[in-house]
């Protein structure tokens, strides 16, 4: 990574309510009005067909790189995302869209409900994957853009990705999902149902009205304290930690005496202070419902102008490599063009946003790109 | 299994209070009376040279086999302890301890402080895996065995093995660790302290005064489902449940939809009728406090007089395998007689209390404790 992060990015907002009154959602209810935080990095070709949509993972949001006016640490994706990167933003002009339910500028159960000047909470309508797509495809035909040239996230992203070609097959030519699965296994939605469980037995969770204070950080700490338990491999979180205790231990007690307790904690507070726990439980139940594993999505005479390549790490337990594998196969099965690429990586789950990693995953990305059909 | 689990068996209390005024513990601190709750089957011979040990895990108790008058269901190890069983209780004298800390009869936070009049709450002492031991070692005194003929566990139980011969390398001839590790990794220690941090979350914990009530069931249900995660292996929890959905399910909410929901959410609550939450928070900090790693426990000239049979079950991702190879490494390289065991079974962490895969297991173990030195 040579180049400097792009300076300045700005969030931009799009709201809109069709049909009539608001958005159609799965469930058949009639929600709206709708806002979609985004942003966009690199210029829009003339022939609008360089438009590459980055989706996020649970817990990020539309500030995918460069730096804000002020800021000092750039977006989430800021080391594959600018010019000569992965995603060179010279070549390509680059989207992310925080999800419908998302807190991160997006309408979501911590918005305003225009109808009683209140937070929705669970008022707020129950959204799907597929939701959180024909949402961000309103947008990107507000942009202007018919076909998208790709589609790229990791974890929820990479369902996101899939779920994009899966709704608008004829919209998308590269498809690019890493560490992420066609369906949640039973494994994967009982460690979202723990989390779940660990924000609504806070009391100040007070069944989601909680937006006056006290929050329900206590919850949702724990919560997050598992998901980066997940999120990492055993090697790894054995190469960070081991059983090094730390400095101000003081001794077998029940603070933190190892330091994987104390950085576990420091996580699951900090991440309170930045998330929403209605959101997390909106977006965990999205990813659990979510299901393409019946291949009926891929259309009669297959995907001829699509591309994907998946991308996986063999350190990731919670979205193991065979989910990728069993990606991969049904594609094939149905003479899809799809590559497979199983990265050595001992990160684990996290790998794609660790950013020494980035330059492999860069190199992957870049060149399955270039080569334009 | 042919012969029928043991009728009656009942629970008997060991008493004592030494050095002067109590037992001192690792930390240094003098603590009494001790009471530990225990369980025989069968019979002490008349050398007293069959006596074996059996150790349980974290959420286990003394009552390891045969039924209770008026019980319907037998202790937690039957299929593996009675007449002709793995632990043959017409060959050995079979004996199970609950730990020091716990909450089934033996002294832990929720006994009565006699200082005080009420529990002990986290006023009792932190014990450790080697207080844990010394306590049991003050029992098999007192009933007269010198040298038990073996020590045997799954899980903490294997901990509480290994720390048997650890502390008293004369003591034993047979060591039988099953699932287990010589230390916990930084993730081992992670799982545990979300499950702390869970229950210190739950403000009926209260500092650890809850005994009056209310009790922090919530919390301590959090914990639980977590840790009902990690002792299942990904294969066994998607054949068990893989996503089908309840047949109560009210459609996408935040209530268990999944079976898998339902089924955690159960046992999450079961477990607050029988465990108290600061024997969790008590014995986890013990097992991660846990660390024969550095091997400086075995005696210069080795142990010539002691076999041991390292069982670990290839599905265990809580312990896994590699940590019982590691195991019996160090135990090879001191030319100690190890066997090593692995096991195909997919049930994970939880195999040893599988009852259908009693059968391998107690073939196995029978016919390691037969060859009698």
């Amino acid at each position: 990574m040579t180049s400097k992060s792009i300076r300045p990015v700005e969030t931009k907002y799009f709201t809109f309510a069709e049909p009539p009154n608001g958005f159609k959602l799965e469930s058949g209810r009639i929600f709206g009005p709708v806002t979609l935080a985004y942003e966009t990095y690199g210029e829009l070709n003339a022939d609008r067909s360089n438009a590459i949509l980055v989706m996020h993972a649970f817990s990020g949001n539309a500030h995918a790189a460069g730096l804000h006016g002020g800021d000092k640490s750039p977006g989430w994706w800021d080391f594959m995302i600018g010019p000569g990167r992965g995603l060179d933003t010279e070549k390509y002009f680059v989207i992310c869209i925080n999800v419908i339910g998302g807190c991160k500028g997006s309408t979501g159960p911590s918005s305003i409900n225009p109808k009683t000047g209140k937070p929705y909470g669970i008022d707020f309508p129950l959204v799907t994957i597929g939701d959180m797509i024909r949402t961000q495809k309103v947008l990107i035909d507000h942009l202007g853009i018919k076909r998208l040239y790709g589609v790229i996230g990791g974890s929820m992203g990479g369902m996101l990705a899939l779920q994009w070609i899966a709704s608008f097959p004829d919209s998308v030519e590269c498809v690019i999902p890493i560490a992420t699965t066609l369906k949640h296994s039973a494994q994967q939605i009982a460690f979202n149902e723990v989390g779940r469980q660990a924000i609504m037995a806070d009391p100040s969770w007070s069944g989601g009205n909680y937006y006056g204070g006290p929050f329900p950080d206590k919850g949702l700490a724990v919560a997050r304290m598992l998901g980066h338990i997940t999120f990492m491999s055993n090697e790894s979180m054995e190469k960070k930690f081991s059983r090094r205790l730390k400095d101000d231990n003081s001794g077998f007690n029940f603070s933190a005496d190892f330091e994987v307790e104390g950085y576990l904690q420091y996580r699951g507070m900090s991440f309170t202070k930045r998330f929403d726990a209605n959101t997390y439980l909106y977006i965990t139940k999205a990813m659990d419902y979510f299901d393409l594993s019946d291949g009926k999505w891929i259309p009669k005479d297959g995907l001829p102008d699509v591309r994907f390549l998946v991308i996986a790490f063999k350190s990731d337990w919670l979205y193991p490599s065979a989910q990728s594998q069993e990606m991969v196969k049904q594609l094939k099965m149905r003479q899809i063009d799809a590559t497979y690429c199983e990265s050595d990586s001992t990160y684990g789950h996290d790998t794609f946003l660790i950013e020494s990693e980035a330059g492999k995953q860069s190199h992957l990305i870049k060149h399955f790109l270039a080569k334009r059909k």
